[in-house]
């Protein structure tokens, strides 16, 4: 049971996740900063949250719970803010898309709170963002990944993974530097993909030819690339090197493909599509049998 | 009204055609006719077609509308294999992928009957593939580009049209110039995009750590990888220039992005990330109004 919650940036995020913990009373009061004040008063009215915090800093006096929900870029500036305020018993974690950045950045800004922040990442998300698309369900079913510290108190891992538990989600650990190799591939590299695609027909003069034909391929491809720009920049920037690692080893995939194609190589190509195609198929037969 | 359909190579595309057609009553009798015959003969016991030819020149004979339903590679076959049998009033269609090669192919094979030979190409399809997947909505609200010929006949491109109308889709005309220039950026680059990355994971050692991460919005990004490989291939090989084109333009703008992560330029990464994202969303909005 949570007391008294500090969101700290009321997004999709952020905000899924109170209004999950508010269904099933595993907490009392809600409490929300973040940088936009019509966001906030949207948040109010729509019941997300019960008290709106002027700042980070008043957001986590008195708070049990403390959720950093703001984009990765931001995590140091709100850490900055709330540490000098933090009660000695508060348990403080994170929705990040990257780990090694938010656990470098715990590490010079929350020194005497490493026993209880314990780094998260749930693996939910839209291609909309803000409070408005915000809803009890988002974390039903996904998985949250937690990146514990050596120095985290078992008990504060423990209340952390029952609150997610609590928005029926289910929560796995691994180190924060396997978490960023494979979440660059899965995830990272993924979105960055989807938006070149975008960005490459956006910027041609015939732009609106090409979307006024784009079918359900092209949307299911695409959907990614409208999610939260600086969400996408910061994660990109944190996990620099494994998402570069990634690029390189995708475009090389690519041009080999382009190598195979212009060179009318059939019998090459109908090796990679196949071997393609059939882990796809497996991919997704076993997500079916674990229910995800 | 038709009496006699012939559909060749009773697939997705093929099935779905004649399950819209019988549904609407708009066919007395369908004829497939296809490599495997087991498909035939479930094709057959689910009422998709009535009557299984041994060969698509006999599928032919005596019908009064005929479907090449192939994968486009297979087409000049099939068209050589028809020419004899053809009757001087039959009206000829395809549901091929790509144009210029099927345009070019008729040209060669059916020289004869390019009045009534309207080629087509309906923006339906699904990462499933073979009889088993097909249905009698597939069609619906779906577009289909039709690219006739100057040589066609008024009456045989109406017809058609005629035809896909009566599955539900909207129908509308292009040259098979712009057609594979459009759907090169829409469909092909996308689909072999999807590719890539299946086929960049699946060839890792520790290829099942990276999948069972995967999520959403990977899922979303990759559907069409497990599209139907030779399909795909013969796609790619008859619209190779475009193709190649396409996926230049796509990796130089990947290796951009590669190169705004790697030297950490976060305005100009942010810059493109947002033009994506609201190119998205705009796109979005245009096919939600257009109802598609």
């Amino acid at each position: 049971m949570i007391r008294r919650l500090a969101i700290l940036g009321v997004g999709l995020m952020g905000g899924s996740l109170a209004l999950a913990l508010k269904r099933t009373g595993l907490v009392e009061t809600v409490v929300g900063a973040g940088r936009g004040r019509d966001n906030l008063d949207l948040a109010l009215k729509a019941g997300v949250i019960d008290v709106i915090a002027d700042t980070a800093a008043l957001a986590v006096q008195g708070a049990d719970m403390i959720v950093l929900a703001v984009p990765v870029g931001g995590m140091p500036g709100v850490m900055d803010q709330i540490a000098p305020n933090l009660d000695d018993r508060a348990v403080l974690t994170d929705v990040g898309s990257t780990k090694q950045d938010v656990v470098a950045a715990a590490r010079t800004l929350l020194p005497n709170h490493l026993a209880r922040f314990v780094p998260g990442h749930p693996i939910a998300g839209a291609e909309v963002s803000g409070v408005a698309a915000a809803h009890a369900d988002l974390y039903r079913g996904k998985d949250v990944i937690l990146t514990p510290l050596p120095e985290n108190d078992a008990a504060a891992v423990e209340r952390v993974r029952q609150m997610w538990q609590g928005c029926g989600a289910r929560v796995e650990a691994m180190s924060p530097e396997d978490h960023d190799r494979v979440f660059a591939a899965v995830s990272h590299l993924p979105h960055l993909a989807a938006f070149a695609l975008m960005d490459e027909l956006a910027g041609r003069e015939n732009s609106e030819q090409f979307f006024r034909h784009a079918g359900s391929g092209f949307r299911d491809f695409t959907r990614i690339a409208g999610s939260h720009p600086e969400m996408w920049r910061d994660v990109a920037l944190a996990n620099r090197e494994a998402v570069v690692a990634e690029l390189d080893a995708y475009i090389d995939r690519l041009y080999r493909i382009r190598d195979l194609v212009s060179s009318a190589d059939g019998d090459a190509l109908m090796e990679v599509l196949s071997r393609a195609s059939h882990a796809r198929q497996q991919w997704a037969q076993i997500k079916k049998r674990t229910c995800r």
